[in-house]
This record gives structure tokens, C-alpha cells and sequence, in this order.
């Protein structure tokens, strides 16, 4: 038997029903037509935003970071939630538009934006997060052709990194931004060229579970954007200091606690350099915000011994929740949450089974030896902490099964 | 200075310029109309195809494991070159059918497969690859709500594996096919209900690069479908050895030479068991007949320092080619071949140089550290091993950029 991640607090049963949203789950299986199916519940996200926004400091902007879960109805929602929007790529920016967020509130980083991509941003009156030299003089010359003042904020590559953080974004040679030693020579260069400079995008890393790393970051990142600004000889509008709130996925992790957080940010920006008195600044979240709203739906088609081992054969896979596999950024496979749905917090977890997806190809593998209750074709398996790169970040096309329902909820 | 795996012997350049099939890399692009672009070779296939016939017995027969690559344009033009094709889902038998193949040739292995997709399979007459005793319930119960006798042949989990294997299918507790000991009372029970036995589906691994473990792993597939034929008391009608030949991907991997292969699958179906005397064989490939056929063509977005590394930003990335990236099935990250398509075979490496994708996550990461000759804005970088599992095994909606195009010469 192997350990699987802690099931999200958000869930429980009824009558051994798994409650998503207060909803039964096969009740809002039948209301989609069909598993494989992504269930959000707005409800979730809300509670997260209300207590981000408690925890943190007032005047502290969120953002959504909107390639963890770009599914339209849910972006919709986050428009009046949130108070910007970050986008990664031209597709998002329409996206974010569609949605109803105001362009003056997206902002776009990603380090290989096209011309087209530049254009549209600048002309949609958005921020772009410029990662390069080569990048800030193409997005100056569309903007002259445009006959637009672009608004520009330098993403800064720091000097310091995320610790503990699942994925770094910063400390070390990095294609993200630019290194901080030449971020104010880019800030000068863009004023001077005419355009609206934002202020600064530093970014140190994602998916952090230590409070004490984050509030370290922060305080790393308020310094260097007050040194950053000096150099400039200006206040930034805006400084964004990036996000790093991690899920509890794994078996071990903890529910990251945030309060530790805003406290010390909000101390943090108080005592902020003279420089950055009149400054924004924001933080921007993805994972956080929708993770564990999210709960993949996936019914048994087959339950099979080979060798003494029992493997529950699902209807989903990899090809909807690329994540859960252990195939999409990490080295050693580790389980995520998993629960039978309709047996759920009713039946005390008798066997270690393997669960699998229908792909035919061995690292389609959603659950290695977890202890579930018995199971039987037609059961519904829940793969939890699915909101966030979920749907849209596996390879759905993969051996040509339908696309994943997506419904949201709340 | 890290290594890349070796560049397949197909290509040359001409004036500096990459040739895909007597193309300039260049001038595919124009025609497909931009990058990122998968261009796909049907005379690379076609020399596979060749190669393979030539040294494999006559009597072999030569299946596409299509998950490899199902672009529609290679299908069609497959269907007329190999003896069937082996389907892994619903959606895939339909790409085959409209792809012109027989479904008397068609066969569906997949651990899951669905009721509709039983239904559409034994209502086409391709032949269902049993994977479970379960869906030989189902796939009866089915056969007789239609009034047709299904085309059942019985998935072996072998006793043993494909040694040196990249994805063991085989040998130990898996969740392909039936158990060895209990595939016999399978093909029994079948016959009984009335089924049309088809025979066995053995598929022991795949990705192996040592002919030695290809010869054994065929062997000991022969020697076990005698001796499940043997408990049986019947001859099967085919027995389908599976696949396993692999590509050259990594620095120090060497193509596999397949003539060993050929000569000792002859001698080995020369001295099979009588039991197996009026059976046909067939194997089944995907990767090895496309994979060196494709190229992923994509352009240079940016060139940039940080921290005294170079950092090549292209228009494509692991949303086009996860595989490149190293994050689908793959512990180690190692570097594909890849190289500056309109610098080809003119410019001596000058500097290590990273190639990552235009994605907002560390992740992207197609080159690391590889040699190349000096890259500038608007250069074209081509990434080999392209033309399987790239385009359809990747996630495509991942970050809002557009899909890649396909273009199939030759």
C-alpha cells in the first residue's frame, strides 16, 4: 500500500455519496450526460478569495493567474471576483477580454510573446510583462506603428528563488525576465522611448507549502523592487510580487497557512522603502485559488487481478489529468487524493488498488496501490485537486477518446 | 555542454538548409503558412515500411499501432502500405475506417474500452484484443444484442518482459491483457459463447534498442502462444507478436538494426510448434515506422542572456512536443536531436545554448545546454524524432496557443 495526498476539507458524503457543492456526485455526472467529467464548484474559489482577502493586506491586489483553469464559465466568474487577470499567452488574452476583465487590469508574461501577441495586447490596452531587451524594442516599434503608447512592466529575473518551491521561476540563469542587474537600465530605456512604464513583475517560484519561505520571498522581492526602483530614479505604478501559494497534493503535505503570510506582508509593506509609498502592488495566484475546487469524475469500466494485484480500469487518464500520472513536472510519481465517490466516508478502505486510465500504455497511472473501498465496474473514482491544470494541461487528443465534461458549479 | 541524441541518417542539408524529403525547411514553413509545423516524410515512412519488409519473413504481416500518429493525411496513406492497423480507442477505429482500412485488419487493444466503444468495434467486424474476462462479458452480451459473433482475441499479460524496454508491457502485474495462466480458459470460454476466437495479442514492451532482447522477447512469445494453444486444443488464427523496436532518442543511443530481428523471427517461425503451423503472424509498430519521419519546425521568438547563459525562446513547446521536453514518461530529462534548421550542416557548434518554448512555466524546456551554431531572431530550430507521439500525445490547449500545423510531404 502506498500513501495518497490529504483529501481537500471542502468534502464529504451523504449516505456514502461524495458532496461536491452540496451536490451528490453522480447527480451532477447525470447532469453533464457522462464522465469523464471535471466538476468545479465556485463555491470553493470564493471561500479561497474571501480568505486570501482577509489574511492579506487591503490594499493588496489579486490577481488570477488564468492558465491554472481557463475554462470560460469559470473565468467569467473570476472577473468579478478578482481584481486582474494574468495571461500567458494571445489566446488567454482574448479569453480574459471575453470574460469581461478590464484590459486595464491584464497583464501578459510569457517568454516567447509573437508580434501578433504584442499587438494585441497593446492594442486591447494591457500590460505586457516584458521578459528581454529583444522583446521591449518589438513591442516600442508596434506600439509606434500603432500609434499607442505601450504599458510595459519589466519582469524581473531575481537574485533570490523561491525555497521549497515545486517549481522555480527565479536565482539562477533563467529564460523568465531579465536579471535584476539590468532591469533598471530596461525600465529607463522604455520611458525614454515614450511608453507608460507599469512598474515591475518578479516572480520567484510556484507551489510552496512553508509559509516562512513565502513570507522570505516577499520580503526578498519589496526589497529588491525598492532597490530596482532607486536605480530607476522612479516609483513603480505597480509592483507584482508573484504568487507561490502551494496545494497539498502529496502525501506529507500541509494545508499551506496563509495567515502567517499576510501578516508579515502587511508589516512588510508598511515599512516599505520612501520609493514604493506610492506603489500598487499585487499578487498573483492560480493553483491556489481553483485547485481544490476542482474534482475529477471517472467511472470504472473494468476491475481486473493480475498476479495477485487488483487494477481498477477508469474511463479517464492521463489524457484529462496529466498531473495526477506523475507525467507533468516531476520526478518520483506520488499519489494524489483519490476516494471511490459513491462509496464515500461510508466503507473503511479494504485493499490496495492500482487505479488506471483506459489509455493503453503503462504511465497511465491516477492511483498506485491506494486503499480504497471495494470497488465494482460502474463505481465513480474522484481524483481530487483537479482545478487547476487539470483539463487544460493534458494531452486530450491522446489516443483519440472524447474530450473531458467540464461543470461548473456554486 | 550537455549531449543530444543523434540526428536520424534521413536528412542533409543544401546551402545551409535543412531537406525534409527534397524540401528546404524553409519552404515547408511557407507552404504550411507558419510555425510551429510537424512535418511528416512519407518517403521516410516509406523506407521504414520497406526496410522492414525486406528484412522480416515474407508471411509477417506488418501492422500501424496508430496511437503513434493518427494525422489523417499519414492514415490514408498508411492504410495502402502496411497489412492492418491496430486501434487503441473508439475514436481511433473511426479514423481508421475513414482512413480506408479494412476492418477485417483493424483490431482495438485499450484497457478500458467503453460499451459504445465494444459496440462500434464488433459492429464494424475489426477484431476486439480482450483485455479482461469482464469485457469478454461485456463484449458477448453485446454480440448478441446485435446478432453478430464478435471477433475476440485474447491480450496476453506475458510471463515475461521486453528486456532494456522503455515501457514494459509485461512480465509481473499489469493492467494489459489477461494473466498467461488464465488466458486459455479465456479463449475457451469465448469460443463456447459463440465468439469468433481471433487468436493472440502478446505485447511484451516497447522502446527497446538491443535486437538480442527483440529476438528473445519474440521467441518467448512464439513458445507462449504454442503453449496456450496447446491448452486451448486449437490453432489460433493469428497470433500478433506485438511490437517493441525503438528509436534512437538519447545521447549514446545507437538505431536499432533489424536484420538480426528478421533472420531470427524466420528461423523461429520456421521451428514453431505444429499447433501453430496454419497460423498467420503479424507485429505491430507505431513509433519506429513514423517517429524519424517527422520534424518539428519552430521559430526563434528571442536570444537572450541571463546570468551568462544564452537562452534560445522559440514559437513552439512542450504543448506541441512533451516528449522533447522530457515530461511523459521519463525520469531523467535528456536532449532530442535537435538543430538550427537554416544554419544545417554549414556552421560548426559554436556555444551551448538552452531552446525553451514560449510557455510561462520552467518546464518548457526542449534543448538544455546543447551546441548549436549561433541562433538569431527568425532562425528556424528543428527538433527530430517528431513524427510520433509529438502533435497528438501533447497538451495542446495547455497555456491559450494555437495547435500546431501538420504537414505530411513525400
Amino acid at each position: 500500500m502506498k500513501p495518497m495526498g490529504p483529501i481537500p476539507p471542502h468534502f464529504s458524503g451523504e449516505d456514502g455519496m461524495l458532496l461536491i457543492g452540496g451536490c451528490g456526485a453522480a447527480s451532477l455526472v447525470d447532469e453533464a450526460g457522462d464522465t469523464p467529467l471535471f466538476v468545479y464548484d465556485m463555491g470553493i474559489v470564493e471561500a479561497q478569495v474571501r480568505a486570501l482577502r482577509q489574511a492579506m493586506p487591503d490594499a493588496l491586489a489579486i490577481h488570477y493567474a488564468m492558465k491554472a483553469n481557463p475554462h470560460p464559465p469559470l473565468l467569467a466568474r473570476m472577473a468579478g471576483l478578482v481584481d486582474g487577470f494574468d495571461v500567458a499567452s494571445g489566446g488567454e488574452l482574448a479569453l480574459a477580454l471575453e470574460a469581461g476583465m478590464d484590459p486595464a487590469h491584464i497583464s501578459f508574461a510569457g517568454p516567447g510573446k509573437r508580434d501578433d501577441e504584442l499587438t494585441a495586447t497593446i492594442h486591447a490596452g494591457a500590460t505586457l510583462n516584458l521578459e528581454s531587451e529583444g522583446e521591449a524594442r518589438r513591442a516600442l516599434v508596434i506600439g509606434r506603428r500603432l500609434g499607442i503608447a505601450p504599458k510595459l512592466a519589466i519582469r524581473v529575473n531575481p537574485d533570490f528563488d523561491l525555497k521549497g518551491s515545486g517549481m522555480r521561476m527565479g536565482g539562477g540563469a533563467k529564460p523568465f525576465g531579465v536579471d535584476a542587474d539590468r532591469a533598471a537600465a530596461l525600465a529607463r530605456m522604455v520611458m525614454e522611448a515614450g511608453a507608460e512604464w507599469r512598474g515591475w513583475h518578479i516572480f520567484a517560484g510556484s507551489q510552496a507549502l512553508d509559509p516562512h519561505a513565502i513570507i522570505e520571498m516577499q520580503a526578498a522581492t519589496i526589497a529588491l523592487a525598492a532597490r530596482l526602483s532607486e536605480e530607476v530614479g522612479a516609483a513603480p505604478p505597480l509592483v507584482n510580487l508573484g504568487g507561490g501559494f502551494g496545494l497539498a497534493y502529496f502525501p506529507g503535505d500541509r494545508r499551506l497557512d496563509i495567515r502567517p503570510i499576510g501578516t508579515a506582508l502587511a508589516s512588510a509593506l508598511e515599512s516599505r522603502a520612501d520609493i514604493l509609498r506610492g506603489s500598487s502592488f499585487a499578487i498573483e495566484l492560480g493553483r491556489w485559488l481553483v485547485g481544490e475546487a476542482g474534482v475529477y469524475l471517472t467511472r470504472v469500466i473494468d476491475v481486473k487481478q493480475s498476479m495477485g494485484e487488483t487494477f481498477v480500469v477508469v474511463d479517464g487518464g492521463l489524457h484529462h489529468q496529466l498531473a495526477a500520472s506523475g507525467n507533468f513536472g516531476t520526478v518520483v510519481r506520488r499519489n494524489y487524493p483519490i476516494a471511490v465517490a459513491n462509496r464515500f466516508g461510508i466503507e473503511p478502505a479494504q485493499e490496495a488498488v492500482t487505479v488506471v486510465g483506459c489509455l493503453c500504455t503503462p504511465i497511465d497511472r491516477l492511483g498506485d496501490k491506494v486503499a480504497l473501498p471495494p470497488v465494482a465496474e460502474g463505481d465513480l473514482i474522484a481524483i481530487f485537486l483537479a482545478g487547476a491544470y487539470g483539463a487544460s494541461a493534458s494531452p486530450n487528443a491522446f489516443l483519440g477518446h472524447p474530450l473531458p465534461r467540464q461543470l461548473l458549479i456554486g
